[in-house]
């Protein structure tokens, strides 16, 4: 994924769509671009073979399919047969001896309690070079003549030449997982949440239900939203609606409070339907009876009875439970891509992005979260680099909990997440940051 | 269309899906319940013959269809000859004589200079009785048993039932049309905004060009958006690319920065498809040389080079400049609907919310927009129940305009709108308000 960021990005600047990009950190004083890419990949429900959607060059496919820990945590083998225990649950880091992480960026994750085999989230931080030329092919400059909508060229930013790049690459990335399935049986999907750092600007991409949040001064500016059966109800109910043939007879694109009952025919139900945000009345009919296309609230929340996120890469195989009705034709692998302005404010060591996988936020809220960065942070001397790993170690463990009554147990006594939990901590304004 | 609304929102609270309603309005003791709906409804381009939506059911289509102004404004013929008036332009009020607006309400018009032979512009404003029942017929209320995402039923609010009960209330009034075109050639089709009060809350529904502000303590909160075909790009390339037999071999869904021209054929331009909010670049195709379904920016911005709005009533029969492709596929009548709790705040007799049609918000920003609220209620006594007809018709001049150098001109010299104009201005705390 993070190469295909990089490809789409190095494409973009070499082909004069951006300025020739500048030197910008001073931890690196070597890179003339420095576009990274910090991606925590959790694999979609139901669970999936291969969570890693990485694809460095030189592995093959079958060595990319087997297990492994992101490289900069530096795992030994006994070490990644203790990242791997679920009774223990070690919450792992990159080393204090090691090479941090660009812009003393944290990370810390922890293996889920036992509802897969090995952690299916995958990761990866890395400064990227990409070099600028000059040389312009095929970009539009002049304006043309003709209907008076066209009088003049729309204008095309610098901003939105990367967020298509991006939105490109989660495209490619999906495609060529597509075609490296066959032969190599590479199976199930993720969903993938992508930061990448380019001129000033920082662009949170996220296909999935992973979230990135700022902590800025205390106050919480949210930087993605999850793509769930709930959030994207209408988008599902409008295809279903316009291609009835993927609902193959199983489904209806209506969406009832309840199940339909057979001897509810010809009574009056609440329905919504893919242009509508409230409930109406409708008299039920045959097709109603039909398993609804989207049902059930917050985690329990379905598409097609079978997958509970709704965004996000590869998963091309996936059908419907008991039926070959295939899943991946309502999925998309787009992101929303949000753009913030590393500029416009005056950032301080303590203003930070939080990215986590679904594991933190099923037991953490985003207020929890900056409490968190608060009470965290502070206990650190501002220039100590250590911090946001330390934070990012807090994250982690507050979503875990501890073992106490045949669970994982929060302090509240409410369950921990038994998920795969993955953080990272990126500064806005620390120690070694961009600015 | 009020009596659409009226009608849905009667039928919503008859079923028992809302509590019984209570009298809110101390203006109208006798008031069961009161939802006013304040539609100002604007035509759509290209002109249309009809443009009022409302649809009392005592009127024939025909006399529906015929030329008038709101029954509110007691025109005399000599006075609509006068409104009627395209070199005058004179501003047009509810008569300081006659029975008040609910509320207080204010509201101003004023005529086209000229685009147009009438001022297609509509309005009405009324206070309705719906007549609580307690009886339920059809409610969900069990949780049924079931698959896991079915352990219970979904909660639905009030609110929601009448958002629902809103939403269909357009759509079904779009049918209305549909059906009474036929025979007695009525033509064209409008947006429409709309402002339901029931039960502590006020809904605004658009769908359309229309805008609706609450200005509240100097404070702007934007109750609606605009749509059209760049605010609706996603939507309308979505559909062209799932039925691309729409686009009737004509159009293309891919948006590019400015129109393809042959010779280019090979080589790479930027464009953007039904996914993208950045853009990136493709190799050129013959496809590519296609109209693109959506063109243009600001208001040249045209869906298959004809249409500036893409939401609204009517339009059955609107076909593609010289072309047979229909266009209505592409149109929804489904509005927007945005909710106000007005309990959540006190409010003040200079807190209003301002409706206007696209005259005035052409030439008119939102700041624009409370300055002048600021200016014309600070003139008037708080409890001076003709302060918003004043601001309504200050709204109406500040955008029209003094007739100057051969046009309508605005202090600052630039053009007014040659539009028609129609404001409201409904106090949200001023004298006899519902709280």
């Amino acid at each position: 994924m993070l190469n295909r960021v990089r490809s789409a990005v190095a494409h973009l600047v070499s082909s004069g769509g951006a300025p020739p990009p500048r030197p910008k950190s001073p931890d690196l004083p070597n890179s003339t671009s420095a576009p990274p890419a910090a991606p925590p990949q959790a694999p979609r429900s139901p669970p999936a073979r291969a969570g890693s959607g990485s694809a460095a060059p030189a592995r093959t496919v079958e060595a990319r399919a087997s297990f492994c820990r992101p490289t900069f945590l530096q795992l030994s083998p006994g070490g990644l047969r203790r990242a791997d225990d679920h009774a223990g649950r070690a919450v792992q880091s990159p080393p204090d001896t090691g090479r941090r992480l660009p812009w003393s960026t944290g990370y810390a994750e922890v293996i889920n309690s036992g509802k897969s085999r090995h952690n299916e989230d995958q990761a990866c931080c890395e400064v990227v070079y990409v070099e600028g030329r000059r040389s312009v092919s095929g970009a539009p400059r002049e304006p043309s003549r003709g209907q008076s909508c066209w009088s003049s060229q729309k204008e095309v930013t610098h901003e939105s030449l990367v967020v298509g790049a991006i939105e490109n690459a989660f495209q490619f990335m999906d495609e060529q997982m597509a075609r490296e399935r066959h032969g190599h049986q590479v199976e199930g999907g993720c969903c993938a949440l992508v930061v990448v750092y380019l001129l000033g600007k920082v662009y949170v991409a996220n296909a999935g239900d992973s979230r990135a949040i700022i902590v800025r001064n205390g106050e919480i500016i949210p930087m993605s939203r999850e793509f769930t059966p709930e959030t994207e109800r209408q988008r599902l109910q409008m295809l279903g609606f316009l291609k009835p043939e993927l609902l193959g007879g199983e489904f209806t694109h209506l969406e009832f409070p309840r199940r339909v009952q057979p001897k509810e025919l010809g009574q009056r139900m609440l329905y919504r339907d893919q242009n509508m945000t409230g409930w109406a009345y409708k008299k039920i009919e045959l097709e109603d009876l039909r398993f609804p296309l989207v049902c059930g609230e917050g985690k329990k929340a379905r598409m097609m009875a079978t997958i509970g996120v709704t965004r996000g890469l590869g998963d091309h195989n996936l059908r419907v439970c008991s039926s070959t009705l295939p899943i991946k034709p309502f999925l998309s692998s787009f992101p929303e891509v949000r753009v913030y302005d590393l500029t416009q404010y005056e950032h301080c060591p303590d203003d930070v992005l939080v990215l986590g996988t679904d594991g933190l936020w099923d037991v953490t809220s985003d207020c929890e979260v900056a409490a968190t960065v608060d009470r965290v942070l502070s206990a650190y001397e501002p220039n100590d680099p250590s911090r946001y790993t330390a934070l990012a170690q807090a994250l982690v463990l507050g979503a875990r909990g501890t073992p106490r009554d045949r669970g994982w147990r929060l302090p509240n006594n409410k369950l921990g997440s038994g998920d795969d939990i993955s953080v990272f901590v990126i500064p806005l304004g620390g120690p070694g940051s961009y600015s």
